[in-house]
């Protein structure tokens, strides 16, 4: 089977996912710029959200990029990460109308760890489909950023509890760590390791 | 005519409808996990769906792939199939929202009844243009899910009534039956048929 | 430039107009079936523009076929056709709602009637393009039902100011003449004339 | 890499936005033609961003018309684009709903900007991968509109709170610019300048 429609659809649903999170973002109703002022935070946690959506399309166009077969198990993986996804809107309205506190900021941190793992399954489930010398395994065996991700979110749940500004300043840094461009950060990394 | 219009709309479709669903899942005002609490129910029904709404998707693009011209008969047996489709976030939320009430309960097995005999609809009208030596032919000739999914469909209606617990279950179970690879489940019906 | 991107964003449009009209069937807070009795105006409205955008959704499929390339009047009178269609969610939540009440029920019908000038507009924009030997100009010769639709449009504006059945019962009829099979129908109106 | 999905993405997210905004239009409880009258400001906000996101998908449209190959620069330039313009269905509606207000007025024109510069940014971006030969080049070298909209983007800004009227009639001014075809404008420029 062609990998057209899951790209397809996978876009169709990333697509919605980033343009909804907008509608958190309700019209107030006075028309003073102070009226806006309550819709900062849902802002800021509404900016972080497309990042994130954002590096998840990104990553998924190139990690689909060299499969060419379709399998069930690689559908149902995909759909599964769509599922932790479509979450991502309502925990970013949930964090943004509370200002940061710390339960919708840890729970933040739990889907984005969730969809790191879907992501990861996804990828592993690619990988078996494409045999040990696939292109795809070349490029993720030097992939630490993915490995990093995860480590970070899960430092952040627990951090939520102590200081907003730390889990917000760890989800701000992996967003940071995937924007930079690929070699200069890759360089970094393996000078530290 | 080609197919391809057929199936981004019909992708576009179910994307949307996956993903609008998350809407339902209202943000609560408070910022504790205890404001999550009412959601529970209608984030259960919401997992449900998604794999409901995952599974129609998946085997559509199956049913499809071996499509090569699509007749105005196949265009609105699938129209037809996408508006009982169009119907599960609706019945989704009102499930969730009563906390699996027998009316609501009820009324979402109608929903996937229809679209059951939507689908089925929609598989003979291709089936018809191809004729009877395609290889969709020969695939749904051991199609057993789908011949039991509408059973279970309509038994789930009334048992609704006696309990949500039945009703539920075997929605659960069609979910499952259609997950499970296929030729595992099938060898296992074949063996008590 | 090739007309792959117009056809993929036409059918993004009215896939979400499709879909999010069900959003105004707006969840019940009861659990009875009494719950839904005030939704059933709201759902005939939301089945009547279902079927409207599928035959818009289904003669846009059939118009753009045999286009080949598209200029920038096109564009912009099929973006004038997507914002006719993109009122009717509007048109048919009001309807619906206000129970078929005069007003909304006319105004239903000048929507229709704008998105069929636009359709015609679009038309005509395509064959000026094509020629005068296209096969879309041999089609659209006999198109009898596209002059008829926009006199009946016509007609049941103000008749929804006497009786909303007749200007119901117009746009039922409109509707089920793009349904039924073409050829049967030209037949019955060659009959006539 | 291939720019399928980069345009795929962008017409699933432009289609998303431009349908979106319609939902701003909230049904109104009343059957009377009156209860639209409080609509007619949103409305007309409306007509004006449809206008707009219709420009920028045409122009998004050619000028990928001629890209081959995709950096990860260009994506996240794309993405930046499209994050400027999934604000427009928010400052829409808040512009439509306090009457065009200073403030929502001024604010429309910031974001407005905010677009210009990123799609301009994205036009650099291609540019510099294209090589200073490219078709793209040429056309966009005597690309007077893309100039003179930032301008008159930040003229509005301030007289927002001097004439609601000046705002809007250069709002007005620049869809009209981009809306009438291209080469008798640019003929009139030229003559002007």
């Amino acid at each position: 089977m062609g990998k057209g429609r899951l790209e397809a659809f996978s876009d169709g649903v990333l697509a919605i996912l980033i343009t909804i999170m907008v509608l958190e973002l309700k019209v107030p109703r006075g028309g003073e710029f102070s009226s806006l002022r309550p819709l900062v935070p849902v802002f800021l946690s509404y900016v972080l959200s497309f990042i994130y959506l954002g590096i998840y399309w990104n990553n998924h166009h190139h990690m689909l990029h060299t499969v060419t077969r379709v399998s069930a198990a690689i559908l149902w993986a995909n759909l599964h990460l769509l599922f932790w996804l479509s979450l991502i809107p309502f925990v970013t309205g949930w964090m943004g109308e509370n200002h940061f506190a710390a339960p919708p900021t840890a729970l933040y941190g739990a889907i984005l760890l969730m969809a790191a793992i879907a992501y990861w399954v996804l990828q592993r489930t690619i990988l078996s489909s494409l045999g040990p010398h696939s292109r795809l395994a070349a490029a993720v065996g030097k992939d630490l950023k993915g490995k990093i991700s995860p480590v970070l979110y899960a430092l952040a749940i627990p951090s939520a509890f102590f200081s907003r500004w730390i889990a917000g300043g760890l989800y701000v840094l992996v967003a940071m760590m995937w924007l930079v461009p690929d070699r200069r950060i890759e360089a970094a990394y393996s000078d530290k390791a």
